[in-house]
């Protein structure tokens, strides 16, 4: 079993898997950048080294510091949370060839999954669902101009080697497609070191639905049932639930099913999400990708089944098998995530760093807060905007929203601005309360005059 | 439907009755002494009203006020909390004088429990099981001694319209019953206007085990398992913890029954909690009390059923029957609650007043905060020393209690002392950890010394 764990990673989820380890009773190592001195993670974990400069590049990206500072401190394992080296299968294999346990799939299994073209081919050969579209990456404008003609506009353009809603355009014209493949290549290069793209159908009226699943190295993998983060700006997801209104047992069947023939197909140990296009209208759902890493989002599956996925993903990823079996997943009620950023929603989500002068979140029956701010915190301005999760529980929907707004209207952040008064106006507007919207939400509602 | 309560309480518990009447769309006013202007109760609800003086008895004892400030601001019901008027009779049947719905049992019952004599005999008519004892009040000193004489030291005296361990008194020679029964009636006189006393044969080791109940005006009543409470100091709780480690199934079933029996014997309706002595070593328990209001430790059942009682409590009291039937109720998990004392306990416990300067709780999985508290709070010295409930959620005793350490560790509350440490050595004693001790845990075991 791991006995300590050094966590490559800042903010709420490096506060969330330092909890974890603590319950474990495993030691717990953590890293900041300069920037970072003052953070919560550094003042929970039990020993905690500077591991570079502000910028991301430098510090919770600087692979080598990182992989030195767990050896130097006898750590067995590393745990990336999400974000900077969750999905990168050359930090994983680093990992390995240093004798440290990586808290994630196979490097081969993070590659695959991580490429996108690769990923697509290999759900194909699976029997997973795919996106009708190019096959491997595109070569040029020839071949993109070809392909649309065979399915129709509009298209989506993505890059092979982007993820969590980075390194993705639509195209409605030609002029966009090739515009698009080229801007879209030229960011895939500066953000993530591959130029190349693809392009599926775009399907314009879907849901976000995504599967939670979890491999162990013995060959079995289960699911946790689904999430619906249909709400998004800018394909960011800002609120995200469970169960899925638009899913009934029937389709969380069918897809849970094929999210465990995804995972089982790259042979995946530890956390994982399997996310699908849900066109709702036609009841069929399509892979999108599969984020090889725990997900922000986690939180809502663990407060309906139960499950604790971090110790989980631990214990598994140690060599355990998993815990509980398909039939032992339960779900219980219904579970809310809005995710709250330091940005100012009355000034398009305008990032809103600086000090917080008064914390005080909200408590009580059915309410969870996952968060690394507290009160005199200074925001750094340099990484993800997101400063806490508050996640709810309750036997319905609707109770849930009541309690959400509840919570939200509770929640004491000043100094900042913060999306709390976005959140609080989404958790009353009619359509929200429906359970009928898709994607396309904030496109079509506008929220803050609400 | 009620649709406006005032809340007839102060401190995490007017807290936790807002936050379920909100949730439920229904209006709140609270009221408030003098000394609590800046109280977070105030703050939260819909409108506030000051009562009178700091003195309890001038403000949250202030019947005439509260009644009349309900009738002003056209509430349909009060919710009285636990403590100050929850167990008040009289104030129950002027609510339903001034037709106003007492949130909580009839008058009658108040009167049947409260009258710890009365109840007794309730009981024993009821078949519930009650200890050797005195058959009503005790006259005089002869008839105190003669009982003794047959029951045998030691014993314990008790003030008949006492409650949550105020007016009790154990007596181990006929010195010790005679000054015990004298002081209990003068105290009793003084906290609450009734100098009757009665007595028991005082069961040595028991552990304090208790069933909670609800019940409905239509005659139904159910309940939701145990609460091993055992863990106080001079009768005060400190910690509670559901399922109990000393009860299985079959305990459970017995106690359980027992406890809907002395429920339907007084025609219960609302929330309300019946206390055994659980004379583990000869599997037998025996009536102890009825509290007939929401309990502080209410949390912890709440947990692990995950039924909001506050809010089932205001919707049976409205009319409505039970939202579920006896076999309805499922137990997951185990739940631990320590209660967060502004005390030190380095100085026995001395209550420890001021400014909260820095407050920062904790969060995550399984953690439920309900306080009252916030940076920059001042807490007064006139009222009860809790300041905050921690509850922890696992899905094992051994997790439950990993979990709760790791969030005490978590739990910032600088400038005032707080029984935090105290709670964090109890969570690493190996007494408390093997879940083999009674009533006398404290007095056994010297915690903040180990």
């Amino acid at each position: 079993m791991i006995e300590k764990v050094l966590i490559a990673n800042r903010g709420e989820i490096a506060v969330r898997i330092i909890r974890a380890c603590k319950e474990m009773g495993i030691e717990t190592v953590s890293v900041f950048s300069e920037a970072d001195r003052e953070a919560l993670h550094v003042q929970l974990a039990d020993e905690s080294y500077c591991i570079g400069p502000t910028a991301s590049k430098d510090s919770y990206l600087n692979v080598t510091n990182i992989i030195s500072i767990a050896k130097k401190t006898g750590c067995d394992a590393i745990h990336p949370g999400y974000g900077f080296l969750a999905e990168n299968a050359d930090f994983a294999e680093l990992c390995r060839d240093c004798n440290v346990i990586f808290i994630g799939p196979s490097p081969e299994a993070i590659s695959k999954m991580g490429t996108k073209d690769v990923a697509r081919e290999t759900m194909r050969e699976a029997g997973v669902p795919i996106v009708p579209g190019s096959t491997g990456i595109i070569k040029d404008s020839a071949e993109a101009i070809a392909l649309v003609e065979k399915i129709g506009y509009p298209v989506i353009i993505k890059a092979t080697a982007g993820g969590g809603g980075k390194g993705i355009r639509v195209a409605k014209t030609e002029e966009d497609l090739l515009n698009g493949i080229r801007i879209t290549q030229q960011e895939a290069l500066t953000a993530f070191g591959n130029s190349g793209v693809y392009i599926e159908k775009y399907i314009e009226d879907f849901r976000h639905v995504e599967i939670q699943v979890m491999g162990d190295t013995h060959g079995n993998a289960i699911h946790f049932g689904e999430r619906d983060c249909s709400i998004q700006r800018r394909l960011q997801k800002l609120v995200e639930e469970t169960p899925s209104p638009a899913v009934d047992s029937e389709i969380r069947e069918e897809m849970g099913s094929a999210a465990v023939k995804a995972a089982l197909a790259v042979n995946y140990s530890g956390a994982g999400t399997v996310e699908f296009i849900y066109d709702y209208k036609k009841r069929q759902f399509y892979f999108m990708e599969m984020n090889t890493r725990i997900q922000v989002e986690h939180t809502i599956t663990e407060m309906v089944t139960g499950v604790d996925l971090i110790k989980e993903q631990i214990r598994v990823v140690s060599g355990e098998k998993l815990s509980l079996k398909q039939e032992d997943v339960q779900y219980n009620g219904w579970a809310i995530e809005c995710r709250i950023n330091a940005e100012n929603p009355e000034k398009n989500f305008m990032p809103s760093a600086g000090k917080i002068q008064m914390y005080l979140p909200p408590g009580g029956n059915g309410v969870r807060i996952d968060s690394a701010a507290y009160p005199g915190y200074v925001i750094p301005p340099y990484y993800d905007s997101m400063i806490a999760k508050l996640i709810v529980h309750a036997p319905t929907r609707g109770e849930a929203i009541n309690k959400m707004r509840r919570a939200l209207e509770e929640f004491v952040i000043e100094g900042i601005h913060t999306t709390i008064p976005f959140h609080s106006k989404l958790m009353q507007h009619e359509q929200f309360i429906s359970g009928e919207f898709n994607t396309k939400f904030l496109e079509l509602y506008e929220v803050m005059d609400s």
